[in-house]
């Protein structure tokens, strides 16, 4: 038997006013840069690179979208391989719908930071976020890249990610620390994404650091499930943007090396769900303009697929978003949108909760006086609406935002 | 040969202001009255009725939320026999969500109208619009049905149609007058509606009343049409409020008799055409704070069907609406709507314009110049967005309009 200690600690910054206590060289064996390479004007850092010190397992998932930008193009096609050694990231510039010459760029991209790093060029994956359909400027990207190389170091992790934000307000970083028989191991992840109300054009990318070493296999198959129940539960089904993308990098500098019957293997795979599912909801909380980041439960469905599409069907719904933001316990709005979900049930069995407050049992409202308490659930930044069908055995969890004056105006005037 | 000799006039008002140069009466042998019963204040008018001197042909469409109201369960009981003579409206309580007892308040509405006109109940359709989940005050109703009764007139078309208001700015009405063979014939359309953006909550209710006589089969066919290329083009599919209803009435009060055959069919049909199209444009531009309306078209899709789900993730993306409210010509977001919805396609033959104006030409941006003339064409109210595939004969259109803060200040304000 293995003896088993364990001690962990993890910390979460979503606003760069925490962040000086934070340091990167959490991740052993991760480099980090973030520079202005001129795509955002003069002074904003927009080039951020990630490196592995020795060759990483990598997986991703990227977005659904058909119309996919072509560094997301390029890297469907490097991730193959399953190894990877640095990420090169620039903001202000999707490279989207920019054709055989946005795709000629990305390769560009790859090949001077390999050349840099003196690294395998298909070991080098280009994320960009930022306005579509215009030529990305390439030769600014280039010209930075070596000033980004030399700029590399363990501790410049909020440089990095400070270097790939748009319209994010609060910086997204989780970071844990585990340990296993006397050797610690690290998670870290570091994202940007807002505007999470209908994240399609928001991009989302999280980049996520580990330490240790895994079988390809099992790496892919838990983070694509881990991704779905995070990432993929703050978007509406299918709405994703053109260069969203999530990464796994193992490069396993701790030592450590986990097969999925490893004692380490569950405390490692609680940290990884624990990293993603902070990024997911720091994400919801920056929605462009959102001050609420509400959970969505359905339960009692026929299945788990019709439980999703009710929940989505209420997490989408304009009205009951706005109702989020006004406080307003209008669970008419919910039940309306359940109406028109397309999934079948039956309006008499139907409970609805805000928090602890039931407003609807069997159909009916419970009455005023209840709406009341629930109004003060509202008044918390986060909680939770459970919509019970009491007819089958389906659940489902999503996470959605409030829809805000502030959401408008971000959007309206995002680029004029 | 039948001699045709026809000529129609058409007005429209889209606001009280312009409403005092309208007089009902248009509509030969039907009576309106518009009162307060007190479910929205003292002062407010909140119960409406529309009465047809003689037995009236009806057909009509109800919502297809799952979850129906009251009078719209009701109501589908009494279209069966395809004859109505009065209809009932309240406004400030949409009698939805209230069980057993709400269809209790609907049968004591419906036969406390028949009494005081001497008809039967089952030709009396009662319609709510409102705060769902509260008892309707039926008392109040039931009290105030005399005092409509004893104000019915042809002239208190406008008294009607104020009474059947929620969150409208503006009273939509449009009438047309036709004539054949010397024979004036009338459609006259009174509706509300708005928050059509999304339009869940925001009941649409639209009376349509004209004085021919035609068979009910093909009055039935022909208004089905015509509602799906209207009234549920500016809805998102399924989207739809507990208590829509859209009613066409024909009491044959000007003599003239239509058969699908008839040479007046065609110019009938135009009119009925032109109301129902008028009334639904006239939502759109009310939809909460909408200050634009626009079309969402279309081409060259696989087929008609796979159009329309793409033209529904367009106009129903917050952000491609945000951005005309921002008179931002940001076509990468109709074109990343277009990769979500579902539908396949080859993003390297799609074009995008902008009214006239090319943004997107094989996939590719056209330049900056373009976007600036189709920057003036979205200062207009009214334009369209054009997204052709180039891959099929399939088409659509919807209307959709822009996200506006006036949207979320209304919605989040209204029951608070």
């Amino acid at each position: 038997m293995v003896a088993k200690k364990k001690s962990k600690s993890s910390s979460a910054i979503s606003s760069e006013a925490t962040a000086p206590s934070l340091r990167g060289g959490d991740v052993p064996g991760f480099l980090f840069s973030g520079v202005s390479a001129g795509i955002k004007g003069k002074r904003k850092k927009d080039l951020a690179m990630i490196v592995s010190e020795v060759p990483a397992k990598a997986v991703a998932c990227f977005t659904t979208n058909r119309l996919k930008a072509a560094p997301v193009l390029y890297g469907q096609s490097v991730i193959r391989k399953g190894v990877l050694q640095a990420v090169v990231v620039n903001s202000g510039n999707a490279n989207a719908v920019t054709g055989p010459q946005g795709l000629k760029h990305v390769k560009q991209t790859a090949q001077a930071a390999a050349r840099l790093l003196k690294i395998n060029s298909d070991q080098v994956l280009v994320s960009s976020t930022g306005k579509i359909g215009v030529p990305l400027p390439v030769e600014k990207i280039l010209e930075a890249l070596p000033k980004a190389c030399a700029a590399l170091g363990p501790q410049n992790l909020l440089e990095a990610l400070r270097a790939i934000q748009t319209t994010d307000r609060t910086l997204k970083l989780h970071q844990v620390r585990g340990e296993y028989q006397g050797k610690p191991f690290h998670v870290t992840g570091l994202a940007k994404g807002a505007g999470m109300i209908e994240p399609n054009m928001a991009t989302m990318l999280a980049y996520v650091l580990t330490d240790v070493d895994l079988p390809l296999g099992a790496m892919k198959k838990l983070f694509r499930r881990i991704v779905g129940e995070t990432f993929n539960s703050i978007t509406v089904d299918g709405d994703q943007s053109t260069n969203d993308t999530a990464l796994l990098l193992a490069n396993g500098s701790s030592g450590l090396r986990l097969t999925t019957r490893s004692p380490a293997w569950k405390p490692w795979e609680t940290a990884l769900f624990e990293v993603c599912d902070s990024l997911a909801t720091q994400m919801i909380l920056d929605g462009e303009g959102a001050t609420k980041a509400v959970t969505i439960e359905v339960q009692g469905a026929r299945n788990d697929a019709s439980a999703r599409r009710v929940a989505y069907a209420i997490g989408r719904s304009q009205l009951v978003k706005t109702a989020f933001f006004g406080e307003d316990p209008n669970w008419g709005r919910v039940f309306c949108a359940l109406g028109y979900s397309g999934e079948t049930f039956d309006p008499s069995c139907v409970d609805i909760f805000y928090g602890p407050v039931a407003l609807v049992r069997r159909g009916l409202p419970v009455g005023s006086g209840q709406e009341l308490k629930a109004h003060k659930v509202m008044k918390n930044q986060r909680f939770t609406v459970l919509v019970h069908l009491n007819q089958g055995k389906g659940s489902a969890r999503i996470l959605t935002s409030d829809l805000t004056y502030e959401y408008v105006k971000i959007n309206a005037e995002y680029r004029t």
